[in-house]
Protein backbone atom coordinates (compact mmCIF):
# COMPACT_ATOMS: atom_id res chain seq x y z
CA UNK A 1 0.00 0.00 0.00
CA UNK A 2 1.96 2.96 -1.09
CA UNK A 3 0.62 6.46 -2.35
CA UNK A 4 2.82 6.75 -5.55
CA UNK A 5 3.48 3.63 -8.07
CA UNK A 6 7.07 4.12 -9.49
CA UNK A 7 4.73 4.22 -12.69
CA UNK A 8 2.78 6.95 -12.11
CA UNK A 9 3.52 10.17 -13.23
CA UNK A 10 4.41 12.26 -10.14
CA UNK A 11 2.94 15.22 -11.15
CA UNK A 12 -0.68 14.32 -10.69
CA UNK A 13 -0.84 12.25 -7.34
CA UNK A 14 -3.73 13.93 -6.07
CA UNK A 15 -5.52 12.11 -8.98
CA UNK A 16 -4.16 9.35 -6.95
CA UNK A 17 -4.81 9.72 -3.55
CA UNK A 18 -7.84 10.85 -1.29
CA UNK A 19 -8.02 13.43 1.06
CA UNK A 20 -8.66 12.12 4.78
CA UNK A 21 -9.86 14.18 7.75
CA UNK A 22 -8.33 13.03 11.64
CA UNK A 23 -9.83 14.38 14.67
CA UNK A 24 -6.78 14.35 16.78
CA UNK A 25 -6.18 14.42 20.45
CA UNK A 26 -2.90 14.72 22.32
CA UNK A 27 -1.60 15.57 26.00
CA UNK A 28 0.78 18.32 25.08
CA UNK A 29 2.83 18.81 27.71
CA UNK A 30 5.72 16.99 26.28
CA UNK A 31 5.33 18.28 22.74
CA UNK A 32 7.04 21.62 21.46
CA UNK A 33 3.77 22.39 20.25
CA UNK A 34 2.22 21.07 17.10
CA UNK A 35 4.48 22.74 14.20
CA UNK A 36 7.37 20.70 12.93
CA UNK A 37 10.93 22.44 13.85
CA UNK A 38 13.79 21.20 13.43
CA UNK A 39 15.76 19.03 16.52
CA UNK A 40 12.38 19.37 18.82
CA UNK A 41 9.87 16.71 19.16
CA UNK A 42 6.31 17.90 18.43
CA UNK A 43 2.98 16.97 17.32
CA UNK A 44 3.00 17.10 13.42
CA UNK A 45 6.50 15.30 13.52
CA UNK A 46 5.50 12.49 15.65
CA UNK A 47 2.07 11.92 13.69
CA UNK A 48 3.66 12.65 10.15
CA UNK A 49 6.20 9.80 11.39
CA UNK A 50 3.58 7.58 12.41
CA UNK A 51 1.30 8.22 9.07
CA UNK A 52 4.28 8.03 6.70
CA UNK A 53 5.35 4.75 8.38
CA UNK A 54 2.00 2.81 7.93
CA UNK A 55 1.13 4.32 4.78
CA UNK A 56 4.32 3.84 3.11
CA UNK A 57 4.87 7.10 2.13
CA UNK A 58 7.53 9.57 2.48
CA UNK A 59 6.32 12.90 4.86
CA UNK A 60 6.11 15.09 2.72
CA UNK A 61 3.79 13.23 -0.07
CA UNK A 62 1.35 13.56 3.06
CA UNK A 63 0.57 17.56 2.97
CA UNK A 64 -0.75 17.68 6.21
CA UNK A 65 -2.75 20.83 7.21
CA UNK A 66 -3.71 21.55 10.89
CA UNK A 67 -6.86 23.53 11.96
CA UNK A 68 -4.89 25.03 15.04
CA UNK A 69 -1.21 25.20 15.72
CA UNK A 70 -0.81 24.26 19.15
CA UNK A 71 1.92 26.14 21.39
CA UNK A 72 4.68 24.23 23.36
CA UNK A 73 2.68 22.72 26.15
CA UNK A 74 -1.01 22.67 24.74
CA UNK A 75 -3.07 19.84 24.33
CA UNK A 76 -6.36 19.18 22.42
CA UNK A 77 -9.40 17.06 22.34
CA UNK A 78 -9.97 18.00 18.37
CA UNK A 79 -7.25 18.68 16.51
CA UNK A 80 -8.41 18.42 13.02
CA UNK A 81 -5.34 17.34 10.31
CA UNK A 82 -5.68 16.85 6.53
CA UNK A 83 -3.62 14.82 4.68
CA UNK A 84 -2.91 12.66 1.13
CA UNK A 85 -3.33 8.90 1.45
CA UNK A 86 -3.42 6.06 -1.34
CA UNK A 87 -7.22 5.49 -2.70
CA UNK A 88 -7.57 2.17 -0.80
CA UNK A 89 -6.93 3.55 2.19
CA UNK A 90 -8.71 1.38 5.36
CA UNK A 91 -9.88 4.90 7.98
CA UNK A 92 -10.31 1.96 10.22
CA UNK A 93 -6.64 0.25 10.22
CA UNK A 94 -4.92 3.53 9.51
CA UNK A 95 -6.51 5.05 12.75
CA UNK A 96 -5.37 1.98 15.08
CA UNK A 97 -1.62 1.65 13.09
CA UNK A 98 -1.63 5.02 13.84
CA UNK A 99 -2.84 5.26 17.66
CA UNK A 100 -0.22 1.99 18.35
CA UNK A 101 2.43 4.37 17.36
CA UNK A 102 1.57 7.37 18.79
CA UNK A 103 -0.97 6.61 21.51
CA UNK A 104 -1.88 7.33 24.73
CA UNK A 105 -0.15 10.21 24.66
CA UNK A 106 -1.70 11.23 20.94
CA UNK A 107 -4.24 9.41 19.98
CA UNK A 108 -6.56 8.96 16.39
CA UNK A 109 -10.17 9.85 17.27
CA UNK A 110 -12.02 9.84 13.90
CA UNK A 111 -10.20 9.70 10.22
CA UNK A 112 -13.22 10.28 7.60
CA UNK A 113 -13.05 10.91 3.92
CA UNK A 114 -12.69 14.64 2.77
CA UNK A 115 -13.57 16.38 -0.47
CA UNK A 116 -10.29 16.84 -2.73
CA UNK A 117 -9.81 20.30 -1.73
CA UNK A 118 -10.40 20.17 2.44
CA UNK A 119 -7.34 22.04 4.09
CA UNK A 120 -7.81 21.77 7.89
CA UNK A 121 -7.04 25.55 8.68
CA UNK A 122 -8.44 27.43 5.74
CA UNK A 123 -11.93 24.99 5.48
CA UNK A 124 -12.50 25.51 9.52
CA UNK A 125 -15.35 27.96 10.16
CA UNK A 126 -14.42 28.53 13.82
CA UNK A 127 -12.21 26.70 16.92
CA UNK A 128 -13.24 26.31 20.34
CA UNK A 129 -10.60 26.41 22.73
CA UNK A 130 -11.01 25.93 26.70
CA UNK A 131 -8.83 26.70 29.65
CA UNK A 132 -9.01 25.05 32.93
CA UNK A 133 -8.52 26.29 36.54
CA UNK A 134 -8.39 24.45 39.43
CA UNK A 135 -9.67 27.13 42.48
CA UNK A 136 -8.96 25.72 45.56
CA UNK A 137 -5.92 26.42 48.46
CA UNK A 138 -3.91 23.19 47.09
CA UNK A 139 -3.24 21.59 44.23
CA UNK A 140 -4.34 18.75 42.49
CA UNK A 141 -1.59 15.69 41.22
CA UNK A 142 -4.88 14.27 39.05
CA UNK A 143 -5.63 18.06 37.32
CA UNK A 144 -1.81 19.10 37.02
CA UNK A 145 -0.54 18.27 33.16
CA UNK A 146 -4.18 19.81 32.30
CA UNK A 147 -5.04 22.78 34.48
CA UNK A 148 -4.12 26.10 35.70
CA UNK A 149 -3.86 26.11 39.78
CA UNK A 150 -4.91 29.39 41.09
CA UNK A 151 -5.25 29.18 44.53
CA UNK A 152 -6.35 32.98 45.43
CA UNK A 153 -10.18 32.98 45.53
CA UNK A 154 -12.19 33.75 42.32
CA UNK A 155 -15.10 35.51 42.02
CA UNK A 156 -17.20 33.33 39.14
CA UNK A 157 -19.71 36.32 38.80
CA UNK A 158 -16.94 38.83 38.03
CA UNK A 159 -15.26 36.37 35.85
CA UNK A 160 -18.53 35.74 33.74
CA UNK A 161 -18.86 39.50 34.22
CA UNK A 162 -15.11 40.21 32.64
CA UNK A 163 -15.42 37.77 29.94
CA UNK A 164 -18.57 39.43 28.45
CA UNK A 165 -16.82 42.63 26.14
CA UNK A 166 -14.55 40.28 24.26
CA UNK A 167 -17.64 39.04 22.44
CA UNK A 168 -17.86 40.08 18.66
CA UNK A 169 -15.51 41.49 16.49
CA UNK A 170 -12.49 43.76 17.82
CA UNK A 171 -9.02 44.20 17.61
CA UNK A 172 -6.98 41.76 19.64
CA UNK A 173 -3.64 43.56 19.24
CA UNK A 174 -3.80 43.86 22.94
CA UNK A 175 -3.79 40.00 23.43
CA UNK A 176 -1.83 39.20 20.78
CA UNK A 177 1.73 38.36 20.47
CA UNK A 178 3.51 40.18 17.55
CA UNK A 179 1.18 40.01 15.33
CA UNK A 180 2.21 39.90 11.58
CA UNK A 181 -1.10 40.85 9.89
CA UNK A 182 -4.25 42.09 10.92
CA UNK A 183 -5.33 41.22 14.86
CA UNK A 184 -9.29 42.04 14.24
CA UNK A 185 -10.64 38.81 15.50
CA UNK A 186 -14.74 38.05 15.42
CA UNK A 187 -14.89 36.38 18.68
CA UNK A 188 -18.56 34.30 18.79
CA UNK A 189 -18.78 32.73 22.88
CA UNK A 190 -17.22 33.46 25.86
CA UNK A 191 -18.21 32.22 29.01
CA UNK A 192 -17.19 30.23 31.65
CA UNK A 193 -18.66 26.88 33.32
CA UNK A 194 -18.35 25.86 36.77
CA UNK A 195 -18.23 22.36 38.35
CA UNK A 196 -16.83 22.41 42.11
CA UNK A 197 -13.11 23.64 42.01
CA UNK A 198 -12.68 23.00 38.52
CA UNK A 199 -13.58 26.40 36.65
CA UNK A 200 -13.30 26.22 32.51
CA UNK A 201 -13.31 28.84 30.27
CA UNK A 202 -14.80 28.31 26.67
CA UNK A 203 -13.45 30.81 23.94
CA UNK A 204 -15.38 30.50 20.42
CA UNK A 205 -13.67 32.05 17.48
CA UNK A 206 -13.38 32.10 13.52
CA UNK A 207 -9.67 31.98 14.18
CA UNK A 208 -7.53 33.76 17.20
CA UNK A 209 -3.82 35.17 17.23
CA UNK A 210 -1.17 34.17 18.06
CA UNK A 211 -1.12 33.34 22.29
CA UNK A 212 -4.65 35.50 22.36
CA UNK A 213 -6.72 32.52 24.72
CA UNK A 214 -3.65 32.79 27.43
CA UNK A 215 -3.34 36.12 27.18
CA UNK A 216 -7.37 36.55 27.67
CA UNK A 217 -7.14 34.34 30.61
CA UNK A 218 -4.63 35.93 32.21
CA UNK A 219 -6.44 39.15 32.24
CA UNK A 220 -9.61 37.48 33.23
CA UNK A 221 -7.72 36.06 35.91
CA UNK A 222 -6.54 39.28 36.98
CA UNK A 223 -10.06 40.21 37.37
CA UNK A 224 -11.62 37.54 38.92
CA UNK A 225 -8.95 37.64 42.07
CA UNK A 226 -10.06 41.66 42.03
CA UNK A 227 -6.12 42.38 41.08
CA UNK A 228 -8.00 44.24 38.25
CA UNK A 229 -11.56 45.66 37.80
CA UNK A 230 -13.69 44.02 34.95
CA UNK A 231 -15.03 47.74 33.82
CA UNK A 232 -11.42 47.89 32.88
CA UNK A 233 -11.24 44.93 29.90
CA UNK A 234 -12.94 46.76 28.12
CA UNK A 235 -9.97 49.29 28.32
CA UNK A 236 -7.42 47.17 27.38
CA UNK A 237 -9.10 45.78 24.37
CA UNK A 238 -9.40 49.44 23.03
CA UNK A 239 -5.70 50.03 23.96
CA UNK A 240 -4.31 47.31 20.86
CA UNK A 241 -1.19 47.56 23.41
CA UNK A 242 0.01 44.43 24.62
CA UNK A 243 1.81 46.08 27.50
CA UNK A 244 -1.32 46.89 28.91
CA UNK A 245 -2.70 43.27 29.16
CA UNK A 246 -1.53 41.12 32.03
CA UNK A 247 0.45 37.37 32.63
CA UNK A 248 -0.03 35.28 30.11
CA UNK A 249 -1.66 32.11 31.31
CA UNK A 250 0.12 28.97 31.51
CA UNK A 251 0.33 26.81 28.37
CA UNK A 252 -0.60 23.73 30.39
CA UNK A 253 -4.55 24.75 31.02
CA UNK A 254 -5.27 25.33 27.24
CA UNK A 255 -7.19 22.96 24.94
CA UNK A 256 -8.05 22.68 21.76
CA UNK A 257 -11.24 21.55 21.87
CA UNK A 258 -13.35 21.86 18.89
CA UNK A 259 -13.27 22.84 15.27
CA UNK A 260 -16.03 23.44 12.96
CA UNK A 261 -16.60 22.51 9.15
CA UNK A 262 -19.37 23.15 6.92
CA UNK A 263 -19.55 19.71 6.03
CA UNK B 1 10.21 25.31 65.09
CA UNK B 2 12.26 22.35 65.95
CA UNK B 3 10.82 19.27 67.07
CA UNK B 4 13.31 18.84 69.79
CA UNK B 5 15.41 21.16 71.82
CA UNK B 6 18.20 20.59 72.83
CA UNK B 7 17.51 20.83 76.36
CA UNK B 8 15.49 18.27 76.19
CA UNK B 9 15.95 14.42 77.18
CA UNK B 10 16.05 12.69 74.04
CA UNK B 11 13.94 9.87 75.85
CA UNK B 12 10.87 11.01 75.97
CA UNK B 13 10.42 13.08 72.66
CA UNK B 14 6.68 11.90 72.36
CA UNK B 15 6.14 14.20 75.41
CA UNK B 16 7.03 16.74 73.87
CA UNK B 17 5.30 16.51 70.47
CA UNK B 18 2.07 15.97 68.95
CA UNK B 19 0.51 13.40 66.87
CA UNK B 20 -1.19 15.03 63.33
CA UNK B 21 -2.83 13.12 60.58
CA UNK B 22 -2.51 13.90 56.90
CA UNK B 23 -4.52 13.20 54.45
CA UNK B 24 -2.34 12.79 50.67
CA UNK B 25 -3.05 12.65 47.35
CA UNK B 26 -0.01 11.84 44.77
CA UNK B 27 0.14 10.43 41.24
CA UNK B 28 1.78 7.54 41.55
CA UNK B 29 3.15 7.58 38.26
CA UNK B 30 6.66 8.14 38.62
CA UNK B 31 7.00 6.95 42.16
CA UNK B 32 8.30 3.17 43.20
CA UNK B 33 5.15 2.70 45.57
CA UNK B 34 4.60 4.56 48.86
CA UNK B 35 7.31 2.46 51.35
CA UNK B 36 10.66 3.66 51.59
CA UNK B 37 13.25 1.79 49.69
CA UNK B 38 17.21 2.54 49.40
CA UNK B 39 18.25 3.82 46.23
CA UNK B 40 14.87 4.43 44.54
CA UNK B 41 12.30 7.25 44.42
CA UNK B 42 9.32 6.50 46.62
CA UNK B 43 6.47 8.05 48.25
CA UNK B 44 7.65 7.84 51.54
CA UNK B 45 11.00 9.16 50.81
CA UNK B 46 9.56 12.49 49.11
CA UNK B 47 7.16 12.90 51.53
CA UNK B 48 9.13 12.09 55.03
CA UNK B 49 12.46 14.39 53.27
CA UNK B 50 9.74 17.20 52.96
CA UNK B 51 8.22 17.36 56.67
CA UNK B 52 11.46 16.42 58.00
CA UNK B 53 12.90 19.94 56.31
CA UNK B 54 9.97 22.19 56.73
CA UNK B 55 9.96 20.68 60.70
CA UNK B 56 13.49 20.80 61.04
CA UNK B 57 13.67 17.39 62.77
CA UNK B 58 15.82 14.21 61.29
CA UNK B 59 12.85 11.88 59.39
CA UNK B 60 13.48 9.30 61.50
CA UNK B 61 11.62 11.13 64.66
CA UNK B 62 8.63 11.54 62.85
CA UNK B 63 7.81 7.98 63.16
CA UNK B 64 5.93 7.93 59.51
CA UNK B 65 2.78 5.79 59.21
CA UNK B 66 0.19 4.99 56.29
CA UNK B 67 -2.73 3.49 55.70
CA UNK B 68 -1.99 1.43 52.52
CA UNK B 69 1.32 1.04 51.08
CA UNK B 70 0.74 1.52 47.61
CA UNK B 71 2.80 -0.09 44.47
CA UNK B 72 4.93 1.60 42.00
CA UNK B 73 2.44 3.17 39.69
CA UNK B 74 -0.97 3.27 42.03
CA UNK B 75 -2.56 6.55 42.97
CA UNK B 76 -3.81 8.15 45.72
CA UNK B 77 -6.54 10.10 46.60
CA UNK B 78 -6.97 10.17 50.06
CA UNK B 79 -4.00 8.40 51.67
CA UNK B 80 -3.31 8.58 55.10
CA UNK B 81 -0.66 9.69 57.34
CA UNK B 82 0.07 10.03 61.06
CA UNK B 83 3.46 11.73 61.86
CA UNK B 84 5.07 13.11 65.33
CA UNK B 85 5.35 17.09 65.19
CA UNK B 86 6.07 19.90 67.22
CA UNK B 87 3.68 20.86 69.73
CA UNK B 88 3.52 24.52 68.46
CA UNK B 89 3.51 23.61 64.66
CA UNK B 90 0.85 25.40 62.41
CA UNK B 91 -0.68 22.41 60.00
CA UNK B 92 -1.66 25.05 57.99
CA UNK B 93 1.71 26.36 57.08
CA UNK B 94 2.82 22.87 57.72
CA UNK B 95 0.68 22.26 54.45
CA UNK B 96 1.60 24.74 52.42
CA UNK B 97 5.22 24.38 52.93
CA UNK B 98 5.11 20.86 51.97
CA UNK B 99 2.74 20.99 48.72
CA UNK B 100 5.29 23.88 47.71
CA UNK B 101 8.51 21.31 48.03
CA UNK B 102 6.32 18.28 46.67
CA UNK B 103 3.13 19.36 44.87
CA UNK B 104 1.60 19.26 42.70
CA UNK B 105 3.01 15.27 42.36
CA UNK B 106 2.21 15.32 45.52
CA UNK B 107 -0.37 16.97 47.92
CA UNK B 108 -1.33 16.92 51.20
CA UNK B 109 -4.87 17.65 51.14
CA UNK B 110 -5.73 18.10 55.05
CA UNK B 111 -3.35 18.44 58.05
CA UNK B 112 -5.46 17.72 61.51
CA UNK B 113 -4.36 17.08 64.88
CA UNK B 114 -4.70 12.97 65.91
CA UNK B 115 -4.88 11.58 69.53
CA UNK B 116 -1.29 10.39 70.71
CA UNK B 117 -1.92 6.88 69.67
CA UNK B 118 -3.20 7.48 66.32
CA UNK B 119 -1.73 4.93 63.89
CA UNK B 120 -2.65 5.51 60.44
CA UNK B 121 -2.24 1.73 59.77
CA UNK B 122 -3.51 0.26 62.95
CA UNK B 123 -6.27 2.96 63.44
CA UNK B 124 -8.04 2.31 60.22
CA UNK B 125 -11.26 1.12 60.08
CA UNK B 126 -11.89 0.09 56.30
CA UNK B 127 -9.65 1.53 52.93
CA UNK B 128 -11.86 2.20 49.47
CA UNK B 129 -9.80 1.58 46.21
CA UNK B 130 -11.15 2.80 43.14
CA UNK B 131 -10.24 1.25 39.66
CA UNK B 132 -10.75 3.31 36.18
CA UNK B 133 -11.12 1.77 32.90
CA UNK B 134 -11.76 3.44 29.75
CA UNK B 135 -13.97 1.05 27.77
CA UNK B 136 -13.71 2.25 23.91
CA UNK B 137 -11.75 1.09 20.87
CA UNK B 138 -9.41 4.15 21.19
CA UNK B 139 -7.45 5.10 24.01
CA UNK B 140 -7.75 8.51 25.72
CA UNK B 141 -4.66 11.13 26.11
CA UNK B 142 -5.96 12.43 28.93
CA UNK B 143 -6.64 9.47 30.73
CA UNK B 144 -3.70 7.75 29.82
CA UNK B 145 -1.76 7.95 33.30
CA UNK B 146 -4.80 7.34 35.31
CA UNK B 147 -7.09 4.57 33.72
CA UNK B 148 -6.29 0.88 31.95
CA UNK B 149 -7.77 1.15 28.15
CA UNK B 150 -9.85 -1.82 27.56
CA UNK B 151 -10.53 -1.51 24.19
CA UNK B 152 -12.55 -4.60 23.87
CA UNK B 153 -16.34 -3.87 24.24
CA UNK B 154 -17.71 -4.73 28.34
CA UNK B 155 -20.81 -5.62 29.43
CA UNK B 156 -21.63 -3.82 32.58
CA UNK B 157 -24.50 -6.02 33.36
CA UNK B 158 -21.66 -8.54 33.46
CA UNK B 159 -19.26 -7.13 35.59
CA UNK B 160 -21.79 -6.02 38.08
CA UNK B 161 -22.65 -9.59 37.99
CA UNK B 162 -19.17 -10.67 38.67
CA UNK B 163 -18.53 -8.32 41.50
CA UNK B 164 -21.23 -9.65 44.08
CA UNK B 165 -18.88 -12.68 45.14
CA UNK B 166 -16.39 -10.74 46.52
CA UNK B 167 -18.84 -9.03 49.02
CA UNK B 168 -18.53 -11.19 52.72
CA UNK B 169 -15.64 -12.76 54.20
CA UNK B 170 -13.94 -15.16 51.85
CA UNK B 171 -9.82 -16.39 51.94
CA UNK B 172 -8.86 -14.13 49.14
CA UNK B 173 -5.89 -16.32 48.52
CA UNK B 174 -6.42 -16.45 44.73
CA UNK B 175 -6.69 -13.12 44.45
CA UNK B 176 -2.99 -12.18 46.29
CA UNK B 177 0.69 -11.89 45.73
CA UNK B 178 2.40 -14.75 48.06
CA UNK B 179 0.80 -14.33 51.29
CA UNK B 180 2.57 -14.38 54.38
CA UNK B 181 0.09 -14.76 57.30
CA UNK B 182 -3.19 -15.05 57.01
CA UNK B 183 -5.51 -14.24 53.10
CA UNK B 184 -8.70 -14.04 55.04
CA UNK B 185 -10.28 -10.23 54.19
CA UNK B 186 -13.72 -9.41 54.47
CA UNK B 187 -15.12 -7.46 51.82
CA UNK B 188 -17.85 -4.52 52.78
CA UNK B 189 -18.45 -3.24 49.33
CA UNK B 190 -17.86 -4.22 45.66
CA UNK B 191 -19.54 -2.35 42.54
CA UNK B 192 -19.25 -0.46 39.67
CA UNK B 193 -20.23 2.48 38.55
CA UNK B 194 -20.56 3.91 34.70
CA UNK B 195 -20.60 7.42 33.07
CA UNK B 196 -20.14 7.28 29.33
CA UNK B 197 -17.12 4.63 28.59
CA UNK B 198 -15.37 5.44 31.89
CA UNK B 199 -15.91 2.44 34.38
CA UNK B 200 -15.12 2.59 37.75
CA UNK B 201 -14.57 -0.21 40.33
CA UNK B 202 -15.08 0.31 43.74
CA UNK B 203 -14.19 -2.06 46.46
CA UNK B 204 -14.35 -1.21 50.27
CA UNK B 205 -12.63 -3.66 53.15
CA UNK B 206 -10.98 -3.54 56.44
CA UNK B 207 -8.08 -4.53 54.78
CA UNK B 208 -6.62 -5.50 51.45
CA UNK B 209 -4.00 -8.35 51.03
CA UNK B 210 -1.14 -7.70 48.10
CA UNK B 211 -2.35 -7.01 44.71
CA UNK B 212 -5.50 -8.17 45.57
CA UNK B 213 -7.20 -5.02 44.15
CA UNK B 214 -5.62 -5.60 40.86
CA UNK B 215 -6.13 -9.25 41.03
CA UNK B 216 -9.78 -9.21 41.19
CA UNK B 217 -9.89 -6.17 38.36
CA UNK B 218 -8.03 -8.32 35.73
CA UNK B 219 -10.52 -11.47 36.70
CA UNK B 220 -13.57 -8.86 36.62
CA UNK B 221 -12.46 -7.94 32.92
CA UNK B 222 -11.77 -11.53 31.88
CA UNK B 223 -15.99 -12.12 32.92
CA UNK B 224 -16.80 -8.48 30.95
CA UNK B 225 -15.41 -9.54 27.47
CA UNK B 226 -16.51 -12.64 27.77
CA UNK B 227 -12.84 -14.80 27.92
CA UNK B 228 -14.40 -16.37 31.41
CA UNK B 229 -18.25 -16.68 32.48
CA UNK B 230 -19.07 -14.84 35.67
CA UNK B 231 -20.21 -17.80 37.28
CA UNK B 232 -16.77 -19.16 37.46
CA UNK B 233 -15.83 -16.46 40.07
CA UNK B 234 -16.67 -18.26 43.05
CA UNK B 235 -15.15 -21.38 42.05
CA UNK B 236 -11.88 -19.22 41.76
CA UNK B 237 -12.28 -17.88 44.77
CA UNK B 238 -12.83 -20.82 46.73
CA UNK B 239 -9.94 -22.65 44.93
CA UNK B 240 -7.44 -20.20 46.74
CA UNK B 241 -4.83 -20.88 44.19
CA UNK B 242 -2.67 -18.18 42.36
CA UNK B 243 -3.10 -19.89 38.96
CA UNK B 244 -6.46 -19.99 38.85
CA UNK B 245 -7.29 -16.12 38.90
CA UNK B 246 -6.02 -14.12 35.61
CA UNK B 247 -3.82 -11.39 34.33
CA UNK B 248 -3.07 -8.75 36.81
CA UNK B 249 -4.79 -5.15 36.02
CA UNK B 250 -1.89 -2.61 35.59
CA UNK B 251 -1.18 -0.16 38.47
CA UNK B 252 -1.99 2.65 36.72
CA UNK B 253 -5.85 2.14 36.84
CA UNK B 254 -5.73 1.46 40.85
CA UNK B 255 -6.08 4.53 43.13
CA UNK B 256 -6.28 4.57 46.70
CA UNK B 257 -9.90 6.74 47.48
CA UNK B 258 -10.46 6.87 50.99
CA UNK B 259 -10.05 5.35 54.42
CA UNK B 260 -12.53 5.48 57.23
CA UNK B 261 -11.65 5.75 61.21
CA UNK B 262 -12.99 5.81 63.90
CA UNK B 263 -12.81 9.42 65.19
Amino acid sequence: MTLFDAGQPASTPQAEGRRVKLVVAYDGTDFHGFAAQPGVRTVEAVLGDALASVLQVPVECLNLTCAGRTDAGVHARGQVVGLDAPPDVDLDRLSRAVNKMAGPEMVVRRAEPASADFDARRSARWRTYQYTILNRPEPDPFLARFAWWVPESLDLAILRLAADPFVGEHDFGAFCRRGTGTTVRRVLESRWHASGDVLRYEIRARAFCWQMVRSIVGVLIEAGTGRRRPGDILGVLRSRDRSVAGQLAPARGLCLWDVGYDT
